[in-house]
């Protein structure tokens, strides 16, 4: 069995749910620190994150990950038991196999054998390590990054092991992300009986308008890089369950993911203008969960897209489609970012897997990323 | 302290909170029992209700009640204790004041008085007492009603006791009620992350186009008896609670008060074809409430009107807005009813309470009513 295999499955036995690490990046330290690695552990509030670095020179290349998992949900579903780490017919099964155990495996194992070659390489290898990337993101990535950024420790390029493969392993690398804004809005009305109308407002009848509005908003037409702007309404809430009440606000909460073709200021301008089209009374509040970023192709992207050829012979298309990372963190600070890890059909699922073959591949390509970049 | 306020009194401070009787019908039979009245209770399943009779010949008028109230919500936020039935300033407070135990208290008075005058009055008196007005109305004034039907037993004039006056008391009878029918829609979608938009579909989104013209929409006029058909969303619901997932069904609830120029089948087949315009996939099913019913001017409305003319000085306005009552199951069976009680500016409130005053005043009318139909 590989190396690889073998780590994956050590990660995987361990129920590292949010923000629970669960000893992973333990294990994840003692092996690096065989292999030449300083150790920094970062403890915030809940939850442990640990930076990894070898050597101190530029230029510094990241592999960064996490080690928590989301919950199982029911385990009885699950084919084989979530943390038993179960191979099965070329798969690794369990949760974490693909989102992102089954990477950060990679990754360790793909550093060692560089490091083996090339005790001397050139700048910097490091690891940044979360376990609070699935929770509220507020005591992981984003706290490790404020820790270098005050004592101006550079992150020059970055390598996030993401399950980014759709139909293959490294069929899609992700070079960029959306960035996602959440209004919370609140259409003010009056409370009142059914039977009284004029003696209420509904807010629900007072929004439909706006509502229709807001979804046949365009907001870009996206560019290059990124698909147009979209806007969806994750939960409209009115109504005290009574048939015979009218209810007193709606609550309505939607979520933009948008291109660098318009701001986070712009879109909540828009928003506000529709608001005051439709003469509604309202309190809104924005939460802004990540700026946009992209990271042009360059000495990075060349490195991912030649890695990956040479191991499996086809080339990766560049997309900022999808969910956020953690990505978002790091990239603000000037860093280069790309997610590149296995296949994500089976994530946050039950019957999460991962193929071991695509694990080692992976491997590879990291190894021969970090060969391009290093040596 | 008069007849009026002493019953209303020994009423209110049982605690009948729907469908709890709490011994108040026992009350009521033994003062009727007294007067010549045959008592038969009627038990459905948790619910208590009493017919009494005095005489078997036609016409036949009834009085309507119920002894059930709603809840007290906090006691602590109440001036006096809402069980406690205190006089206090001309002013009797506690649950059940307004809604209903004052009207009960004045209807029995105004018997006795009347039956005392006029031991051999025309035709008969009939009480049909219930302890499910506030709640389901399932074993309540319905099941009452269908015993009557069975043994073809009749209510030719029916006064419901339920508070419709508004400034002043009598300054509206209710001559009559719209029709209630409640839809409960369910917008297909399918669910899906926030940042995949194009693998799910919004039910939300789908939906407002549906939703404003059903808020547009003009059902009717009304008429000489009915102010328009309204429809008020009372509900509306959809997504998880989590701000990246895209709900895959959305509920709305909403009520039609409406006039006799619509049929309920008419409304149901209107929102269906809003439905099919926007294409919208659905589930749909409907609860109907109630028929309207109007009572047109003539022997009972002349009655009622003249009555409180003569105690009142003023004429009484005819009203059909506002909520359903059990006059809606009363109706159908071909009787008149009207509803003619106190004020309702504090029921269903904490501190609720009744005019004294008006109280004896309404007893007086209720026999006035008597004298006008029955001598």
């Amino acid at each position: 069995m590989s190396d690889v295999i073998n780590l994956a499955k050590e990660l995987m036995r361990r129920r590292s749910v949010t923000p629970d690490d669960a000893g992973c990046q333990h294990v994840i330290s003692e092996r690096l620190a065989k292999v030449g690695f300083n150790n920094e552990p970062m403890f915030f509030v809940d939850t442990l994150n640990t930076w990894s670095r070898r050597n101190n020179q530029p230029p510094n290349v990241c592999f960064a990950g996490h080690t928590d998992v989301v919950p199982t949900g029911d385990e009885s579903q699950w084919q084989f038991p979530p943390f038993a780490a179960t191979e099965h017919d070329g798969y690794l099964h369990g949760r974490g196999a693909a989102d992102m155990k089954g990477s950060l495996a990679a990754m360790v194992v793909a550093t060692e054998r560089f490091v083996k070659k090339h005790p001397n390489h050139k700048g910097s290898i490091s690891f940044l390590i979360t376990s609070d990337e699935e929770g509220p993101f507020i005591n992981g990535t984003t706290r490790v990054i404020d820790t270098l950024q005050a004592r101006n420790e550079q992150i020059d390029m970055c390598i996030v092991g993401e399950p980014s493969s759709t139909n293959k392993l490294a069929d899609v690398v992700k070079n960029g992300r959306r960035g996602s804004l959440t209004a919370f809005l609140t259409v003010k009305g009056k409370q009142g009986h059914v039977a009284y109308p004029h003696l209420a407002d509904n807010p629900v009848h007072r929004a439909t308008g706006f509502l229709d509005a807001l979804c046949a908003e365009k907001w870009d037409e996206g560019n290059a890089y990124f698909p147009a702007t979209s806007m969806q309404i994750s939960n409209i809430n009115a109504g005290t369950g009574a048939g015979n009440v009218i209810p007193g606000d709606l609550e309505v909460q939607f979520n933009f993911r948008y291109s660098t073709e318009v701001t986070a200021p712009q879109l909540q301008q828009r928003v506000v203008q529709l608001l005051q089209q439709h003469q509604l009374p309202y309190e809104l509040s924005w939460v802004h969960n990540g700026e946009p970023f992209i990271t042009e192709p360059g000495e990075l992207i060349d490195a991912v897209q030649q890695a990956i050829h040479s191991q499996l012979g086809y080339q990766a298309e560049l997309q900022t489609s999808g969910g956020t990372s953690d990505g978002r963190f790091i990239a603000p600070t000037g860093a280069k970012v790309v997610e590149l890890g296995p296949r994500n059909a089976t994530i946050h699922q039950v019957n999460e897997c991962v193929s071991c073959a695509d694990l080692d591949n992976l491997a590879l390509i990291y190894e021969g990323i970090l060969e391009r970049l290093l040596t």
